[in-house]
């Protein structure tokens, strides 16, 4: 079952710029940063009463943040779901027809465990399903 | 100050297809649909734990939607912050530098006053700001 949201992810080409922008002109802080070697991405995070807004900066030129702003230019680049069962939800989507990015749950930031569903199948968003963290922090 | 995401807006071709998917395949029941001729649009609302998924088919040729669609697809077309003091919020943004769309608050759908904020000042985000409903329906 679906939760809630859990975050949003905005492609930007300078986090520092962008940081100070959700600080400035939104008034909302920055949690913490992180840095992704493996999706060459680095990441801040907001809060905004329990849904995340997470900032991605491309670290390299070929991982898929930089793709991204490559085709669209800065924007939101996925939507995450909280679930409390990622197995059956993924299998929801595959039974309802849905192009999978994840045949299964993969590793995620903070321990979680993710899947991608195909923006193709979700009205042109990429979606993400993610399992209800082992520690709560909120 | 920003409460929370009210919600998301979702620009989708067909709202029958969008709405039949959010449920098949993501397990979210539509709480109801909504048409408002001013925007040339009608919606479709999903609630995931507390944040609203706002699907948003045109029904005229310019509305607002009509343009989105046609010049990137579907996808995500705004994102709507919860904030107590509107106007506060919106003298926030135009102080840090923000273009606004609209320079006061405006009549929005479910009775809220809403101002928007250019994607071009918010990392490609054309983001809403909403005041909180007079009568909370959570």
């Amino acid at each position: 079952m679906i939760r809630r949201i859990d975050h949003i992810g905005i492609a930007v080409k300078s986090l520092d710029a962008a940081v100070e922008m959700y600080e400035r002109a939104l008034g909302l802080r920055c949690l913490r940063r992180e840095e992704v070697p493996e999706q060459q991405a680095r990441m801040a995070f907001f809060d905004a009463g329990g849904t995340h807004i997470e900032l991605l900066e491309p670290t390299g030129d070929d991982g898929p943040i930089a793709r991204f702003l490559e085709r669209h230019g800065e924007g939101i680049h996925h939507l995450a779901f909280e679930t409390d069962d990622i197995e059956a939800q993924l299998e929801r989507a595959r039974a309802a027809g849905c192009r999978l990015v994840h045949e299964r749950p993969v590793a995620g930031a903070g321990g979680k465990r993710i899947a991608f569903l195909h923006p193709r199948s979700t009205c042109g968003v990429l979606t993400e399903l993610c399992s209800i963290r082992p520690h709560r922090d909120r």
